[in-house]
């Protein structure tokens, strides 16, 4: 095959490849919006959605790696391409992730028995869930727009996130102590926040990822971490 | 430079690859041994030495990844040599994990009191991490040996681990209804368990990357899940 169709078959590959990881973001923000207002509106069918759509999550996940072979197959790449191929594999692996913990929590969201659940411990976990929404969103349009400096404000978002979550995690608690009625719906809740939780560090994590594709900037100091 | 000189570049490379692999592999499984020693022995000490180490095994991480950009340029590598490669960012990736869930045991073990703390729990939690350190021995000893059928049979055990888990979860659950003094460090012991099944399943999905890397095939169905 003559060289100039290699390219533009690389190039081919390379916009695919972007399809890819966006639909997998476009999913994974869908995934979490969901299991979220199936937890606020006690509704198990937007849960058993969510359970059943995390499987093409997987697959996209399973593309992503596929098509990152062949493309290092057609060319060999230049450092630039290079990094982009590598945080291709990690941004999949980490809205993967993202996805299976939306199903979790959805899962979850089918334990709570709303006679025996705090609404403020609820509300608690919905308000931590749209603060990780809207850090996943942003992280994602910083992708798509390859926004560079909209990626490093991302990075230092997360330490709020820990606060409340810290904060959520003792109200849990105190709860449970007063009324032991309410331990089993509070553990779901507080397994539930942890996932939020992680969701929220694995959009940061892309944030890194995305920093090191464009700057070849590896960050290696710790994040800002919350203070509770 | 010559074409030998390139092809013997890269099999360096790919011996620096295993070697950190394999030297994350060892961390990993260290790091889990006194996460869980810190947590039988209610040893401080330990706990600390555990969270220390943890930069050791994100350098190795980062490492892998550099290594990777470094071969994939060297040369264009055939399909199996892009299998493994792609295999092992996700591997180091996992290992990387499993060591943040060790630190993770490590530092819960520092908030948990004797006093309050129903000692069956902790053995439960301890049982339940003697049982997940083997499924890891595991998974890194076929990962040495490069032996399949031993990769194929730890995918296999991880319904165990979901079972014993399970059951711990109910467990701790009971205690702390009938103890409201217990909630706190039984939530601990609860995150804990959860870390360590986590470890499992990063176990197992390093089992599936093995398989990938040496036969190709992807496992696409559904592991094996606890019946509880």
């Amino acid at each position: 095959m003559p060289a100039e169709h290699m390219v533009r078959r690389f190039d081919d590959e390379l916009e695919k490849l972007d399809a890819t990881i966006s639909e997998m973001g476009g999913l994974a923000e869908s995934q979490l919006a969901m299991a979220l207002a199936a937890l606020r509106e006690h509704n198990s069918e937007t849960a058993e959605k969510v359970m059943k759509a995390d499987n093409r999550v997987d697959e996209l996940d399973r593309a992503v790696q596929n098509q990152v072979i062949r493309m290092l197959a057609l060319r060999q790449p230049m450092a630039n391409d290079l990094r982009l191929i590598v945080t291709s594999i990690k941004i999949a692996s980490a809205l993967e992730r993202i996805a299976d913990y939306a199903k979790n929590v959805a899962k979850r969201s089918l334990q709570i028995q709303p006679l025996t659940t705090p609404s403020p411990a609820l509300s608690g976990v919905d308000r931590l869930g749209r603060l990780v929404q809207a850090l996943l969103k942003d992280v994602l349009d910083a992708l798509a727009s390859k926004d560079i400096e909209r990626a490093r404000a991302v990075w230092t978002r997360d330490a709020d996130i820990d606060d409340v979550y810290h904060g959520l995690v003792r109200e849990l608690l105190t709860y449970m102590m007063e009324d032991a009625r309410t331990i089993s719906a509070c553990t779901q809740l507080m397994f539930m926040a942890k996932n939020i939780e992680r969701i929220g560090d694995h959009a940061t994590n892309i944030a890194e990822l995305l920093l090191f594709r464009w700057t070849g900037e590896e960050v290696v100091e710790e994040r800002p971490r919350g203070t509770s």
